[in-house]
């Protein structure tokens, strides 16, 4: 038990991300015992809710958490509604009164949390309020958690910066990328750096290349307005893409702290090789977008309610990345995203140099979904009487339970949050060094002639180009 | 189908290992039709059976293997039993008999093969006649196949090599450790050297130590006879116990030949270093003998039948063993065979060097049986919120069912001496190194005082002194 205090702020507590995700995250929290008594959650958006509607739609959300010995009742009497007009300044004095009589009577030391589930465009808007109607804690902290996209582009993450400085500073900003949430991405640092084997074998002389895949099996859906102006590219690959590959090639923190960590992981971004020239680009970034697939009844990405029929938005991109660092020389990594591929699987796969006598290269596959697993493969005698080798994994996989039980994103990252642990929340650098690379793709593309799109069918494979981009290395993407 | 041709001569046809291992052996090599229409078995012992007695003796040895679609008749049709004196010269001339009649009506191309299954004391005799009295091939091939023990000690071992070089080339001698008959430990090299991670770690620079350990759960059984002046030095170091030692330290063997895997195994042997003195051998060789263990309600050592009640054989040892080989500088090999042991397992684990922060050291565990399976142990973040580490295993396992389908010890061994394979069979110069270190262990200890027997409980935990062996390596045994 843990029973830490504190207000949490909800802003878009009517939204899809707090029924989806929030709501279940904070009961998780609390069946824990990690909040307790002395919480109280402000929910905040347009629409004029009772406390009894949102404690309602708050029981429905958690519906499949509930366990019979937790009282759920007294868990939605720690929520309240007030609606809220981001844009009038007034309101805030308003959220801060009900603050200060939930501070009293929860006991939660002025300690405030706010949640932003809202446009990112309103960012600046209701930061500023927050810092001028006096919304801030007095004594105890203030911590900012935003969710992606942070920017659209590196002018406009600086801008966002920025403004969000007025009222935050940075290590009270708690960037979320919720694929640190998830268990095997938060602990891939463990895994590299607490194994004498994996320490030996994990770097340039032992790894021949890298290949990092989150492929995703549905389309657009209701998405087509962001994803027209994103893409792939900043929808996955800025973002979670990056931020694995950063765990993957970074050097062993300095030491536990998250400001080690996070140092660790800009070094890598920072130094993300920049194609040096227009047919570089086009020959070690390969885009994609999927046309339709009658077999399978998928309609292509142009044929998808909302998007532009002409759209040259690509939803698949693969790429041949270096990292400009000694200690990473001639170690190419392939990372890939996509919708609309066969199937959803979120995996990376370290494979080894392989002497000649081997069949195949040795290769640590680590599944970090959809199922929960590392598997080392190895070349084995064959058994019978052949002199044959034959392929078999070394295999650790969570169990259903074990994965049940485990922290969910939301879960995790919001109790951090409260710790003020900032390991598995993105550094503004990061965010920065992130976008540099990304604005040097899109400004590239923009010189290219359009792409031949659509280039790989709905459900089935990806584009050819994508697996002619391994040559030299690998046969396939391990999927 | 590989329909080889041969006969093969079976001496101590009605003997228990015959009945036990060779013809349920002989017939999966017929199942996999590995032997087929050309061949034929000559089968002897003292006692006089009819061929009908055999067949009838034989369809009840491979009950358990018989399938429908295999002609079970045809198959005990092979085989011809022929009452045999080993003493009586002239018999030879009768099996001869016997033999050339067969090889015509079997088109065997007169290849035979000599399966001796009786007390090595009789092999020089035995192998004498053969010779003198034409038993063996005139245009085919001869070979000889005997099992352990190959003498009592390095000058019974010598002298019965020469006897037997007076009948047969090194060659042609097919020395049996059944456990190089074994899926996992025959094919170690293959791990070994076809793996670049394995590779890069299994050295001296990657391993701390090596645990090498052959449990037994049974008592002496009906053996005291044999094990009274062998005890478990005899029974499983200097044979099962050092063939495992030296495959899991042996360099790579020059090419695929049965002559440079069996070289690179001498190279090891002749390598054991002795200890320096007998203060040196007491300490780093463990003695130990089972005690009764009365809540178990076994029997101790000195109460089996067929045992001296004031015997000091040892039925359990545990040393740590050095290699003076510059690749293996520093490096222990601890090794441990036992009788009464808690639990029957045969496993080698290769435990790797540990760095500061490891919450435990990685280890390679492979386990030769009862199951069949390699775990490496590798730490990871325990999952939650809390920042531990715990111990999973990356886990292969071979199946019951794919464990069925291999070929058994002695259905390998049989098969690869029909090829000529002398892989998995000891070279004479593999007995000699063996003999020669654990012949200064046993002068060792007659120079010593008696050990203070019985000194662990039948079932129960090890000696102490074992345990304590392993200071500063491990603190436990890994079973």
């Amino acid at each position: 038990m843990n029973d830490n205090r504190l207000i949490l702020f909800l802003f878009g507590a009517t939204g899809d991300l707090a029924t989806r995700k929030l709501y279940p995250a904070i009961y998780r929290l609390y069946k824990k015992k990690q909040l307790a008594d002395h919480f109280a959650v402000i929910c905040t958006a347009r629409r004029e809710w009772t406390d009894e509607h949102l404690h309602e739609v708050i029981l429905k959300s958690i519906a499949k958490e509930i366990e019979d010995h937790i009282d759920a009742n007294e868990f939605v009497s720690h929520f309240y509604y007030q609606a809220h007009d981001v844009h009038n300044a007034d309101q805030y004095y308003k959220l801060n009164d009900l603050a200060k009589q939930l501070d009293q009577e929860y006991q939660t030391q002025d300690n405030r949390v706010f949640f932003i589930s809202l446009l990112p465009s309103l960012f600046p808007e209701i930061t500023k309020h927050m810092k001028e109607q006096g919304l801030l804690a007095n004594q105890g902290y203030s911590r900012l958690i935003i969710e992606k996209p942070f920017g659209h582009d590196l002018a406009s993450a600086e801008e966002l910066q920025k403004q969000l400085n007025r009222s935050f500073e940075e290590d009270q900003i708690y960037r979320i990328d919720h694929y640190l949430g998830k268990e095997i991405v938060h602990s891939l640092h463990y895994l590299r750096f607490n194994n004498y084997v994996l320490r030996r074998l994990w770097n340039a002389k032992g790894i021949n290349h890298v290949q990092i895949a989150l492929d995703e099996e549905v389309g657009v859906e209701k998405r087509a307005d962001y994803y027209e102006s994103s893409g792939v590219i900043r929808d996955m690959i800025q973002n979670h893409l990056l931020q694995i590959l950063a765990l993957a090639a970074m050097k062993e923190p300095e030491d536990d702290s998250s400001d080690a960590l996070r140092q660790a992981k800009i070094e890598v971004l920072s130094h993300l090789k920049p194609y040096a020239n227009l047919e570089e680009l086009k020959k070690n970034v390969i885009r994609g977008q999927y046309g339709p697939n009658p077999q399978l009844n998928l309609p292509g990405y142009r044929q998808e309610a909302g998007v532009d029929p002409q759209s040259n938005t690509e939803t698949f991109l693969a790429a041949k990345v270096f990292l400009d660092l000694p200690q990473w020389q001639n170690v190419p990594f392939f990372i890939r995203s996509g919708k609309r591929l066969q199937r959803k699987v979120s995996v990376i796969n370290i494979v080894f140099n392989k002497e000649e006598n081997e069949a195949q290269a040795n290769r640590l596959r680590i599944e970090i979904g959809p199922n929960l697993n590392y598997q080392l493969f190895i070349n084995s005698k064959k058994p019978g009487y052949d002199h044959q080798t034959e392929s078999i994994a070394f295999k650790f996989e969570y169990t259903a339970e074990e994965v049940a039980a485990m922290p969910v994103d939301y879960e995790r990252l919001i109790y951090e949050c409260i710790l003020g642990e900032l390991n598995n929340f993105n550094h503004y650098q990061e965010i920065v060094q992130a976008w540099k690379f990304v604005d040097h793709i899109i400004a590239g593309w923009q010189s290219l002639p359009a792409p031949d799109f659509p280039n790989y069918p709905a459900g089935m494979a990806e584009p050819q180009a994508a697996i002619d981009l391994l040559q030299g290395y690998a046969h396939q993407w391990y999927g």
